[in-house]
């Protein structure tokens, strides 16, 4: 097993702004877009770099939060234009507890594993990793994306909570592994009649002892049809720092009901009311005015299950200077792959004229890549997306209309404003 | 760690039958009583005994059962007889799941240990064993029983299933440890206002791949006010093979409840659908006609939770051959500790009359010992003891009334036969 070797601490703070500067995403262009500088900008203290943090990262990565509890590390959107799957050296990070033996891309456990499918049954289950993989095997290409991506936009309208994510705290990727639905045939797990959520459970553990382990509920009928036990990514075994050896994917939902570290599924006629699923990770029901306070309840939130439609321009970037002429604008879209995306819209007059991007259809949960060649003046232009699915959900033009204390779940029309060279 | 020697196999069923002589139980006076005999009596294969199973144990105990998964071992009477609180040598043995590292009287832990408790709270808890150890430490003198302890009386009526226990399914001793009330106090565990059950699970696991992990719910308000996380018994170190290092004690329930190995607590809405919750372990609400069938569920039987009163008579033995003139009858007594054993009375005429017998009070979930001296003439009499506690809960004069077909909670008044010399 690789071990990474421990994090040591950049020189100053000019180091930092030069690793920024190579992400791609400067300070300037965080200043224009008026997004709140990731704190740790003017901090005494700069923080390591992704590679320095998790063993095999790409060092432009963006490291938001480097605490012992886990990492929050952003993919910059030129990164993630690059590839039609995310590589496991770029993908981002966001680990709430992170076993010591994770900060890797390589897999890693630290002995035997087994998944223990527990709660309301009579006959509790204990199945090894080896047995898991005796089945049939399935593969999905999966949106990965945190419930946070785009956290930093909401905070124009008023602060939100928690790492300011732009749009890289997400990435596509191909999950391999067996379906739970499979798996419950297989195993002969008969869940009681009263069974509507499934909880899981991960190996990681609390740093703090006050705090809660991290767990999350989601809806039993809807996982148990959509979701894979995964143990492989874009072809090779599951980075350890991305929930290898085993992780709960439901395709189509946050990233943060992909349980990692898989070790315990329960079985449950009620949602848990632990820390992680009934105080965080949810969003009100009703509309709140930005920077209102609320206090989460099951009476008054959902959690963050079902990825909200979505369109994210991935060029060109935010304030790049491009060539005159043909500038082709391009992206990506998807939705909870209930439906599928009808279009891709794009305005360049503030949304009240709109065309058609074309439009390449991936997997029904991965990325759909869309296209506009413009023909464009010199100046400057604010390019606006938009997605539609066939069940009519879109987004709205002021995504801050979605303004919550945590940020969460943020699918604004997407814009950029660049500037066409003379 | 003390490791037990594996297993060695008498040398005939010559040497088992020497053995239950020793015992004080002979296959004569099991026949005269009309119980069925321990199967293996006819075996090709006697039973290994007691110290060849667990190491540490008297080698008159009688072992009913020595399968892979936990051993099913008696206690005679006499032996019972001898010692206010049962000592871990002699006291009986009832493992369902035995860890491979728990086959000794002595303590025994395969490594770091601590308590998780989870469930129906919004911050989940792991305490170790060393910060249990820190609080304040509470001693109780507690009636271990079986709730199968008596099961051969049942067979009389109709066979029952399950290893055919005489009395000695059960022992005094007392526990030490902190309560779970000082425990949820202290690390803040703060139940949600639903929670309804404890539902306790230890370190063991089934030895069958199909076979459900044994766990057990218990009422969650009784459950914290009476319940003590017990390391100690009788002033060493909580036996390996009792439970050690960490055992849920929830004074006067039966045994099964007592769940060994203790690993987590989970707070629930619901009692657990787990099979040795929901299919074993439960008495049926209405009486049966001896011999029937039952299917067991919620809505028909009750978990052996608090334990029937009781009166067992320790002296004379059954068939015994006593010296004349003045004969003392002896015993003890128990309830589930939720009021006090008011009389126990003693009948030498088949019911038609009782005399109060001396009342030598214990703790309040202990044994409380009973004498009466007798005058009997030469011949052969029958004694026949029972319990009155202040609730008015007695034990009925023909214990089968409350058949059963696991032969649960036998609580019959106690009947003995004996011979006065002439």
């Amino acid at each position: 097993m690789k071990r990474p070797s421990p994090p040591t601490v950049p020189s100053g703070l000019e180091l930092t702004r030069r690793r920024l500067l190579a992400s791609g995403i400067t300070a300037t262009t965080l200043g224009m877009m008026n997004l709140r500088l990731p704190s740790w900008l003017s901090a005494a203290d700069p923080m390591p770099t992704a590679d320095q943090l998790v063993a095999g990262k790409d060092r432009r990565l963006l490291v938001h939060n480097a605490s012992t509890a886990g990492f929050e590390i952003e993919t910059p959107l030129d990164l993630l234009r690059d590839e039609l799957l995310t590589s496991a050296d770029k993908l981002f990070v966001r680990n709430n507890q992170q076993p010591s033996w994770a900060a890797t891309i390589e897999p890693a456990k630290p002995g035997p594993w087994s998944l223990e499918i527990t709660g309301l049954l009579e006959f509790p289950k204990t199945i090894a990793l080896e047995q898991l993989k005796e089945l049939p095997q399935i593969e999905h290409e999966v949106v990965l994306q945190c419930s946070g991506n785009g956290r930093a936009l909401f905070s124009k309208a008023a602060p939100a909570k928690g790492a300011p994510w732009y749009h890289g705290a997400m990435g596509n990727v191909r999950f391999k592994g067996v379906s739970l639905q499979a798996v419950f045939e297989k195993f002969d797990v008969r869940p009681h009649a009263d069974v509507r959520f499934i909880t899981a459970e991960g190996a990681d553990s609390p740093q703090k002892p006050d705090a809660a382990d991290f767990e999350h509920s989601l809806p039993f009928d809807d996982t148990l049809s959509r979701a894979i036990l995964a143990f492989e990514m874009n072809g090779k075994a599951l980075p350890a720092v991305h929930g290898g050896p085993l992780r709960l994917v439901t395709p189509g939902y946050y990233g943060t009901m992909h349980v990692k570290w898989l070790t315990r599924l329960r079985l449950e006629a009620r949602e848990s009311v632990n820390h992680h699923q009934v105080k965080r990770y949810r969003t009100p029901r009703e509309p709140l005015k930005p920077g209102s306070t609320f206090d989460y309840g099951f009476h008054n939130s959902d959690p963050n299950w079902r990825m909200r439609i979505k369109s994210v321009i991935l060029g060109p970037t935010p304030n790049a200077m491009v060539e005159g002429g043909k500038v082709t604008a391009r992206g990506v879209a998807w939705n909870d792959g209930t439906s599928l995306i009808d279009a891709v819209e794009v305005s360049m007059d503030e949304g009240v004229t709109w065309r058609r991007a074309e439009l390449q259809r991936g997997g029904r949960y991965g990325w759909q890549h869309w296209q506009l060649p413009l023909q464009l003046p010199a100046g400057t232009h604010t390019l606006i997306s938009r997605a539609v699915d066939t069940l009519g959900n879109t987004q709205p033009l002021d995504g801050s209309i979605d303004w919550n204390p945590a940020g969460y779940g943020w699918h604004g029309a997407d814009r950029v404003t660049f500037a066409v060279k003379s």
